[in-house]
């Protein structure tokens, strides 16, 4: 059912990377988010797009201690998220060297630090397209909780570094302004706005969602990030960017969110640019809602998956 | 207040087609539909847009016993099915040529083959919209459930037929590919696929009601089947097509499906057009949720036949 | 954050009109809608947009006793609306004189009369943007209910006077039906239909919010009433424009209204143009639901006033 892919053997393959990891912010129940995917079928769901799917079970990151681990600033748990991050990034990277698509299921946003690496690691020209009702931008400087979920991307843009990160290269950084895009945004600190301005990096809120439609804001933002689309996508997705009634078990939702159709539409939209070589679908907390809410969400999360690999409505 | 209507009198008349049927599916209380359609103030509600209305009570079908009615293949009920689809066929054409636009309310979208059928017995020219999330385009050969309610399409092209429906054309049919248009498919069969890429069919699913509006859906649609809207149009629409938040008291429900304010406007745009000769409202079965939801469900289902025939908000 | 205006000093400064006023309907409650907005946290909210905000409490209305304010024809209350509304026109026209934004919050429609007189007599040049999902414009000879919240637009055109009324000009009218454009319709009487029609007033129903986008439409209707966006705005915002799910607790709900990022994006788009002089919220009733749907009224209406006054969400 997959179209064909611009960067990827004929041969049909993703690699799951399970990541239960809750250590970039502060709730519990996030690192189950990956197990309920799985559990929902969502490895069968894949093969049944065509797809060979290779899952060696969730990834047992190291621990480490609270102990060993005190804040860096207000940073919280600074090295185990650089440790599980770095950990990330490697299998990331080895899955897209062997033709495979990662599709990383989290956890929390910080693992993109460590997946878009990965991914930038191997195909250098790729682009990111990340969809969120945050812009996950804080710096050091800019944070007000010292949630590393909250900052992935100025790490990956070298806007802040620290001994502890630098496996992550930050003179040159992998990750560029004019290679990222958000769709999305509702909820973007002070700081944050400062940031986009300051460096030109494209952003499309749910004001232009409404302005444009869904349809025309992912042209739009293919155009400024992938113009000729010919390069490669890596395709993260925040499910709190989805509307709280349609996505509400995540740990931070925000009114006005994108709906099931256009969450489900951008997906489908990426996949048909025959560019997507890596997929992260982040933020899926189970412990935060009733269980009618957490299988919806679930539910979801693996439909947004099989959206962006090929399922198509016709 | 309806508009002036290029194919039937300027003395407005419907005839209310009260289908109380469910054979076509498995799950009871579909025909119970149109008993709370009609008395949740259907009629009362179109001679309120200046209408002449005729009803003469719901059908009474001659029953067939169900020793007398075994599958054919997996065909579930295929005789009385097909008798049924035969009355309505009769009475659709019989109302037809009487200048008067029949409503059928149902019961299970099998009845569209008599419907359908009996618009076509009139206006041999006449074209179809089908609003739906399912094609209902289930052949013999693809079908895997037997439940004709997802056939009628296959049986009206004439790509299935069957000794017992030799009261349908099928070569050849009275309906052909270039003469149906689908809106709002969103849970469609690979089989089915294979069929309206193989005939060329014309769909739009909820992918382009995303992308493009159903404002601009609505008009490709028309210029699909109708391009100089010359022609008479039976839109058919099966209330599933809605989102179950919007009626939930369906047999088939799937999520992402159109808003309230869509399903409306393309029952308001349809009507503009002033080509509307016949109408369909399916598959409103009252047995399956609570209370609040059938009530809901079947006032939305009085709502969209007031906007096809004319009602507007302004 | 907000945005240079067009016709107001540098320094933005915003008047907070409470209105705790109700004798325009039937409805007991909606004189707290003010009192929830502002114990809601309003002013800090306007503040923390970078105005200075004047409150200096609640109007007190003078109260005129039933015996003394018979009905005139169905009209009820007519002469308590009459001498509230001349208040409110009165203390808006000041405010606006002074260079401040009057931001009124009721409270009953039928204070439209007031807040839109004095901004008119401040500006003269001042167009209306109506955002509702009633026309309000019932004559004393078309109203069906005597209720002055359903009629302020008629007062306001001079299509209906009343000795009581002398305050308000009626010929000529402040208010002419070039200078007002209504979106968000779905709810109209009638007569309400035939004037709108007889006087040529321009209405973005929620059919043209379906074909064209709020984006689009947005535009269109600033089109209308203010193609060089070189005129002052009034908006005036009933929150029953927003459909139920959003703004649930409030007088005269009515199924397939704006969503709540269709609300917020015509606040903010009234608020791009630069021309924002005056500001109503209407109709936030706190007695008429259950608690969580009251906050989410009351917090609708808060962010749609942070909206109109500038904030983005980039
Ligand atoms: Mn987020
Ligand atoms: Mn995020
Ligand atoms: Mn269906
Ligand atoms: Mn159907
Ligand atoms: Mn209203
Ligand atoms: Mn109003």
């Amino acid at each position: 059912m997959a179209a064909n892919n611009k960067f990827l053997p004929e041969k049909k393959s993703v690699a799951i990377v399970g990541c239960p990891f809750s250590g970039g912010q502060p709730k519990a129940g996030v690192d189950q988010g990956p197990i309920h995917l799985v559990q929902a079928g969502l490895i069968d769901q894949i093969e049944g797009l065509g797809y060979e799917v290779t899952f060696d079970g969730h990834h047992q990151f190291e621990d480490v201690s609270a102990l060993a681990d005190p804040p860096i600033g207000i940073l919280k748990n600074p090295r185990l998220v650089s440790k599980v991050s770095k950990a990330v990034s490697e299998v990331v990277k080895q899955h897209a060297s062997n033709g495979k698509i990662p599709v990383t299921i989290g956890g929390d946003h910080s693992l993109a630090m460590g997946t878009i690496s990965g991914t930038l690691s191997q195909y250098p020209e790729a682009v990111v397209v990340w969809i969120d009702a945050h812009a996950d931008l804080n710096t050091i400087e800019t944070t007000t909780t010292g949630n590393i979920h909250g900052m992935p991307v100025a790490f990956l843009l070298g806007l802040s570094t620290l001994p502890e990160y630098s496996w992550l290269p930050s003179s040159p950084p992998l990750l560029t302004p004019s290679k990222i895009v958000y769709i999305g945004l509702r909820d973007v600190d002070a700081g944050e706005k400062a940031l986009l301005r300051e460096h030109g990096i494209r952003a499309f809120s749910m004001h232009e969602v409404d302005r444009y439609g869904i349809g025309k804001v992912v042209d739009m933002a293919l155009d400024t990030v992938n113009p000729a689309r010919d390069k490669p996508v890596h395709l993260s997705f925040d499910v709190d960017a989805l509307d709280p009634s349609v996505a509400p078990s995540t740990g931070t939702p925000v009114r006005g969110g994108l709906t099931f159709r256009e969450g489900h539409y951008i997906c489908e939209a990426i996949h048909e640019t025959g560019c997507l070589v890596a997929l992260d679908i982040m933020e899926v907390n189970p412990s935060l809602a009733d269980a009618a809410s957490v299988a919806q969400t679930v539910a979801v999360g693996c439909s947004l998956v099989r959206s962006a690999l090929g399922e198509t409505l016709l």
